[in-house]
């Protein structure tokens, strides 16, 4: 016996996993018990040169869905991205029964409510480790692994351009624009950066991320999200002066029945194990009851890492089908609310422009007194027309903190609010 | 209907394993479906006082056997350790078709084979998740997500006894044995710390590790062993001014169709992401052909984190047991020879003391050259009597260093070979 795969998408990932199957065969023979075989390989536009891939050239066709029904297919790939067709793709694998393996985020994130729904109709595996931090086993150790214990928050680095970006700023003081021509220079930002600098492709990883770790249904909507585009060499600077480094966070957390997941930057201490996560890698801290601190750390993109996520998927998956074995889908039973951002607790570092005058920093103090924002630390430096003053509070909602910028700015001593970062991960 | 438990062992770790039942009850009924109850608990001497456990005292039993062999029992938790009588529970309980959970690293590595010999013929789960690295969820990630995927190397820091030890040696310039008595007192060491600093401990894990990573069978009595008994304040220091760090560490590699295992401190960079794996904590970094470099970190052990690995087991054990499904062992398919330490090649730090006087480096780097080891670096200081020659090698086999360090220690020039550390973790 063979196990049927049907491929969908090759490009960087897709042409990645063929290598690795043909690369890999004996290997994976004797792992699964029979041998994978490609059954078609869909792609949007036929003809092109795929010489240099170690496969027949008859398997590529351009009906990716009339792939998905034949007859013949164990097993589906899905590596194209977007939210149609991939989602008539993958729930029409799962509704035949058809085991699917999906990297891609963003359908996930948006109605993996549907797609959950599809697998269970069609009693069929759902898996999909490649669309959060690439090669990092992460959703097996949070859905099975951790599945005895409470989870009280992950906070992790999803993106691996901005954290690209912002590394090289904290390593050469550069500014965001320089940075980022630099990170597509050497191909790790796209044309259009957008999905990564504004926070989108870490928004999604969020959603997929807290409805793991929660047991609970969190969609991209439910996700606060804040780019990157706004980080100042000033604001680099300053929070290397607090023992910090600046670090595109993407946190999910919980507290009793509420659930929040947010996507910005931040400082966290330099002492923290995600602070030296640096360049285009990716890591996923995890604060359990029982188990405590954990940390995942690896490569999160680029073709090979997220080939062998899906090769893993791969495996786990063929195993299953020849053991005949019921798919297990993720456990999501809770239905716990989403703390709107407004209610949301962090410490906050606030950097002024002021004019260096008796009783600015009284001034300063009880503003954030009156909106109830206990400052621990404040510090004012230069003279005159140049004097800064950085205020770092204790922990307060960011409806509190945004009244308290908002009547900062209209004080007549404060010609700016140069910059408002959150701080977390209190070591 | 409810799942069964019989729980052996109520020390540190069993009964962090009762309290987490007891105080996720509802969760864990959620997540497997089915409520998971205690049918009984072994332990050594009945009669002790237990009242702090939320748990019948009633359940108590000394006849472990017995309680392994009774009808209702489904699922089997050893927590006791040691090899017999752990052998005979967890064999007897697998083949009559049980599911067993175990944290017992010494019986795996010396035994492993006929653990899962029984597990098959029983058709029965056999997971040890807290055996290596407590909360760490490191084998199914090794033994499923990458599944896929070729591994090269897994270098791990897997006794948080010597780690905290090394460590305190590098924060505070200690030497062994005044951070070994600072250990003891914080209950990081235990009264008698020969496992620990011998690198027993970490050899059973090296040996179950390289089984799994590389679909082999590898047993303790495979693995080179040295303890961190000898390293000095000199070595770390030594290590420090190369920009390295003194780690107790646990490498299986493996290089076609030979693998090695072993545990010995060793030197790393300090950009290497294991080097700031400070205190108690564990980490294992994976070197993957297609994943790349990835790393997992966590608490190593305390009862809490190895309770989290148990029940995160229990949980799998209990689904796969409710869905019917046919237990997976761990793949064994390649049977790889063991390369002898001899042959092993790493790089070298080698510290002599030596008589200050013409020709010493000349007739030093001759004995080098003699056995075929390329030095990379040679530093001397000091003058006279105190003059200190540190070379740093490029790749040797363990072979060629033994041979060349014995030569030198004859040298007249040569008064004593201070310290030879092995290099390893380049980046």
């Amino acid at each position: 016996m063979t196990m049927k795969l049907a491929l969908i998408g090759c490009g960087t990932v897709g042409s990645e996993v063929v290598r690795l199957l043909h690369r890999q065969e004996t290997d994976l023979t004797s792992r699964i018990g029979e041998p994978i075989e490609i059954a078609g390989i869909a792609v949007r536009r036929g003809g092109r040169d795929r010489g240099d891939l170690p496969v027949d050239p008859s398997l590529f066709t351009t009906d990716a869905l009339g792939l998905v029904n034949r007859d013949d297919v164990d097993i589906v790939v899905e590596v194209v991205g977007g939210i149609e067709p991939a989602r008539e793709w993958i729930t029409t694998a799962l509704r035949a029964g058809k085991a699917v393996i999906t990297a891609n985020k963003a359908l996930l994130a948006e109605d993996g409510s549907a797609l959950a729904q599809a697998a269970v109709d069609g009693g069929a595996d759902l898996y999909y480790e490649a669309a959060v931090a690439g090669a990092i086993p992460l959703l097996r150790p949070l859905r099975e692994s951790l599945h005895g214990d409470t989870i009280h928050r992950v906070i992790s680095i999803v993106n691996g351009t901005t954290n690209y970006i912002l590394s090289r700023m904290t390593e050469t003081g550069a500014g965001f624009a320089e940075a980022l021509e630099e990170a597509s220079a050497l191909g790790y930002a796209e044309a259009d950066p957008t999905a990564d600098v504004e926070g989108f492709d870490a928004a999604a990883k969020a959603a997929i991320l807290a409805s793991l770790a929660f047991h609970t249904r969190v969609t991209v909507t439910d996700v606060y999200r804040e780019g990157i585009t706004e980080v100042s060499a000033a604001d680099i600077a300053s929070a290397a002066e607090m023992g910090c480094v600046v670090k595109p966070l993407c946190i999910a957390s919980r507290d009793g029945d509420v659930v929040s997941a947010r996507v910005h930057p931040a400082m966290i201490p330099r002492e923290h194990p995600l602070a030296s996560v640096n360049g285009a890698y990716n890591a996923v801290f995890v604060e359990a009851e029982a188990a405590g601190r954990l940390m995942f750390y690896g490569a999160g993109a680029g073709g090979a890492p997220t080939a062998s996520a899906v090769l893993g998927d791969l495996v786990a998956v063929a195993r299953n089908r020849r053991a005949g074995a019921t798919p297990m889908p993720p456990t999501v039973y809770a239905d716990l609310a989403i703390r709107p951002m407004g209610d949301v607790l962090t410490r906050y570092h606030v950097s002024l422009d002021v004019d260096d005058e008796p009783g600015v920093l009284a001034e300063v103090a009880s503003v954030f007194a009156a909106h109830g924002v206990s400052m621990r630390t404040v510090r004012q430096s230069g003279r005159g027309h140049e004097a800064v003053l950085v205020a770092v509070t204790h922990t307060a909602t960011d409806a509190q903190l945004s009244t308290t910028v908002d009547q900062l700015s209209k004080l007549d001593s404060v010609r700016r609010v140069a910059s408002v970062m959150r701080v977390e991960g209190e070591v």
